[in-house]
Parts: C-alpha cells; sequence; structure tokens
C-alpha cells in the first residue's frame, strides 16, 4: 500500500487558507516528501504521519515556495531522535543550496546524503524499494519532475520452480530475491516467479510547461499531482511567460499520459476556489480532481 | 499612536496552533518587524497591516525559529510593490546570514541596508521617527534584545516665545523642530518648548536569561514583551541550560524594570495553555499577561 498526502496547493507564496505545494508519500512505513515551502513543517504535524520516518526528500527546484521551509523542517526531525542519514535529492546546485539554508540549523543529529541530479533524466532506488525516477522540466531555472514507481514481482508459480528442478527449500528464498548457488547450479528469483505484475505508480509534476517528453514520463500513473497555476485558458500567455501550466494544459498532458486521475495543485494566489474553473480540466480529461489541502488517497495493488 | 501586533507566541518550532514568536510595529505608518520565523508572513497577512510599509525587521539572533520566514517575507515585500529600500538590523554575521537565506530569492525589487550591530549596546534612528535601542543579552548565540522608543517633544509655550523675543512668524517652524537664522540671531526649538513629556516605549527581550543590564534596558516600558519558555518554577535547570527563562523571572524582570504591563511570549511546544501557569508570573508581577496570537493594542500619548 502507497499512501498519498497533499500537504498543501498553493504556488508562490503561503497564505492563512492555503499551504504551499508540497506531497507526502508512505511506503514499507518510510516517507518521501516532494518539495518543502514555508509552513510544509506545520501542515505536516496536522498530516500525523510523524517526522522520524522521511527516508528521502526530492526538491523539484530552488525557488523559496519550493525549499524554504527545509531547515525548520531539518530541525523538526532532528527533535523526532532522527539519527539515520537523510537523502536529499535536487537538481545542480543542491549543496550549494542545502549548506546556505543550513545556516540557521548548523546542528543535526543526523547525516544528510545529497544527490544532485546531473543528467536529464534517471532514477534513484531508495531503502523503502520506491524508485524515483526524475525528468528535467521547463521552468525559468532548472527544475525536475519525480515519478514515484513500486515495481511488483510475478506471483511465485510453483509449477515452475518444479519444471526447472529447483529444490523446495530454496523456493522461499528465491521468492525474497536472492539468487541461490548450489552444487555447481545457479537459481534466479525469476526462475519461480510469473511475469511483473502491475505496480503502482505518481507522479508530481509543478512549475513548468508541458514538455515534449511529460507524457512518456507519468504514462499510466495512478495519480497524476500536476501543477495548475492558472485556471481559465485566457491566461495561456501569462502562463508562458512565467513557465507555469493551465488546468487545460495538466488535463491534455494527463490524456496523453493515459493517467488514472490527476489531482491539480500550485494555484496562484489569485485563485480563490479552484472548483470554479475545474470544467475547464475535465472538459479534456475527467478524472481531474482540484487539490486541497490535506487530501489524502491509499493506492493498493489491483491483484493479489 | 503606536500600534503593537503580537504576531505569534511560540517557541523552537511553528505548531498548527501556534505561530512562532514575533512582533510587529507600526507607527506613523511605517512598520518594524522583531523576528520572522517560518510562517510569520502567513500570520501577518492575517493582521491585515499589509507588507509594503515595513521599514526594519530587527532580529535578535539566528536560530532558525526567528529567522526562516525571511527569504519568504522579503518575496512577499517585493510583490506588495515595494521599491525603498529596507533596513535589516541584527547581530554580527547579518550579511552572511542575508546572502545565505536570500539565495532562495535573489531577484528583490528593492534594496536591503544591513545594519550589523557591533557593539554590546547602542541604538539607531528610524526614518518614521522610532528609536531603536539593543541590548547583548545571553544565549547560546549572540543575541539582542531591543527597545523601540518614540520621544515626546514639550508642549509649545507662547510665553517663552515671547519671553525669547522670538518674532511670531518662526514659532510654527520651531515648534516642527525646524532652527531658524534670522538678521544675525539664531533660534532653536527648544526655546519654545517646555519640558520634553513621556514618549512610548516598548521592549523585546527572548532567547536570553535575564541579564544584569536588563531592568534598565527595559525601564519603564508601556508594553514589555519577553519570552517565557517555561511556566514552572521548577525547570529552572533546564532554563539555565537552554538559556531560557522561566515566567517567574520573566515578572521580575518586569518589576525590576517598573514597566507598566508585560506580555509572554515564545512558549516552549510543551506548554498547552500558557494560563495555567501565569499565577507563576503574577504572584510577582501582577500586570502579567499570557500573549496570544495575533493580540494587539494600541499605545497612545498619556497626556496632550
Amino acid at each position: 500500500m502507497l499512501d498519498i498526502c497533499l500537504l498543501g496547493t498553493g504556488g508562490m507564496m503561503p497564505l492563512p487558507e492555503r499551504w504551499l505545494s508540497s506531497v507526502l508519500l508512505r511506503y514499507n512505513g518510510k516517507m518521501i516528501l516532494t518539495d518543502c515551502g514555508e509552513g510544509t513543517q506545520i501542515i505536516m504535524r496536522k498530516a500525523e504521519w510523524g517526522f522520524k520516518e522521511i527516508e528521502a526528500i526530492c526538491l523539484t527546484h530552488y525557488h523559496a515556495d519550493h525549499v524554504s521551509g527545509l531547515p525548520g523542517l531539518l530541525l523538526t526531525i532532528g527533535n523526532s531522535g532522527r539519527e539515520e542519514n537523510l537523502v536529499i535529492i535536487g537538481p545542480k546546485g543542491l549543496k550549494n543550496l542545502v549548506e546556505c539554508l543550513t545556516v540557521i540549523s548548523p546542528q543535526l543529529p543526523f547525516g544528510i546524503e545529497l544527490i544532485e541530479i546531473e543528467n536529464n533524466k534517471g532514477c534513484e532506488i531508495l531503502q523503502n524499494g520506491v524508485i524515483v525516477e526524475y525528468l528535467s522540466v521547463d521552468h525559468n531555472i532548472p527544475c525536475f519532475s519525480y515519478s514515484f514507481n513500486i515495481k511488483r514481482q510475478g506471483k511465485f508459480d510453483p509449477e515452475r520452480a518444479k519444471k526447472e528442478g529447483i529444490p523446495q527449500r530454496f523456493w522461499s528464498m528465491l521468492q525474497r530475491g536472492e539468487i541461490i548457488k548450489d552444487d555447481g547450479r545457479t537459481f534466479l528469483p525469476e526462475m519461480v516467479l510469473g511475469e511483473e505484475r502491475k505496480g503502482l505508480k505518481v507522479s508530481i509534476c509543478t512549475d513548468t510547461r508541458p514538455t515534449l517528453g511529460m507524457a512518456d514520463f507519468i504514462r499510466d500513473s495512478d495519480v497524476f499531482i500536476c501543477e495548475g497555476m492558472y485556471g481559465e485558458d485566457e491566461k495561456l500567455e501569462k502562463a508562458i511567460e512565467k513557465k507555469h501550466m493551465l488546468f487545460s494544459e495538466a488535463a491534455k498532458l494527463a490524456t496523453d499520459g493515459n493517467v488514472k486521475e490527476m489531482w491539480l495543485t500550485h494555484f496562484s494566489p489569485s485563485i480563490k476556489d479552484p472548483e470554479e474553473y475545474l470544467d475547464n480540466a475535465k472538459r479534456i480529461f475527467n478524472n481531474s480532481i482540484a487539490g486541497k489541502d490535506l487530501m489524502c488517497k491509499t493506492l493498493s495493488f489491483t491483484d493479489s
């Protein structure tokens, strides 16, 4: 099971009635936070998922509304009794950014492992088994979209195991993914498993224009969380100038990427009620949802 | 008239039900903010005093809970149409701090004038006429207390003006503080004014143990805003270790400094309801008040 919590839905600046856009995922008891603007730790406290088990923080880019909460959050994670290393992933400049921001939180009881993204696309595998893919996108400073993938191995197939002549005492080890060498023979996990089954996928694209590679990047996501800075199609010029998206552009991506559902987020402070403009997205992609602070969902594997 | 707004009352970390300790003052249409932790701009928006007219930001010290909101606030001031310079006053290291934090808010439409405090005590006069005094206090990093003073000149005294033989056409100019040279004679404002009258004074002491000079520093304040990290006298050892104050220690200062009223603030996250411990302060200084987020007061000159 993968839990998703959209902590906030605001862009540019935090408002009394809307926290800054950021997303918390939880899998295997460990959490991944994407973006951390001013106040993210406050709404995170409301989510009641704790702070200690954040395994990684993924930063899309280094505008204040996406990173200014980092030093305070690191201190709060420290106060939670955290001692294990924390991973922070982000575009080039990450080392400098973290050094600068932690000038006000210099002593932390845990280490920080920085992964500075070098290429336009790639992936990292976290300890909780989540595969983090990233893709360079189109904002006015270097910016990345992320997708979080949980692969699911095939079902155990005893018939196949027998056919391969694998001694029964190795079956459970192979099922757990171990490679067994015995009496000159090598047994691989795939020799006892059926075909890989559908996993889970959540994609997060914010602070970008739609780009050519994005539909492939988000393809078949169970939840696609996408910025919708402007609701009205009339704001296209502004969206192009500021390198953001319209609701309708996000919906076009959702359609092209064949996602199951789309949550809009990162609303301009000028949008009082995103629902007002939601039809501009639904017309193109029916399963468009206007994100709300603390909106949560649990994804489960679809077959057993 | 001097308006005071206690924006938040929390210490260490921002909580969903308590913003971080900071104080906004307004005089002559201009504002002075003391400290700016994570979320200060959010509660400031709730206060509805605007952002454009912040003349100065005074920082007590550089722990995250007092400064982490700075880059976001500067951007928000920028978005308010501000073009005039902004003054930031703080302990040694201010230049480095501001350079580091503004790595995420690099382009601002106004200049920043930094006043890095060099001495243990001193003062600055702001453009709105407020005299900012500062005093080095006792925390685990360099830290200053501030007092904000508005002087009030004496009443216009026509009898004195006549006695000095000052032509009537100069009276109003002298009253406004101008120096007049006429026909070889020099007329000074004090030649038409009675004795200086009682002004207004607000003092803010946070993140410090009580110190020897503090009672004099806050002397006769109309409002003394003081940290009360711990409510119970039994926490003295912890207060000494962490370099903070008990409610009762703050109250002793209020008594020694002969202030009119004391507002307690900067409560430990472990204090759910500061009122519970308020008697520990009131026993020593009766006019002790447990601060609340967005608690405001307007001070007026006492005679006309």
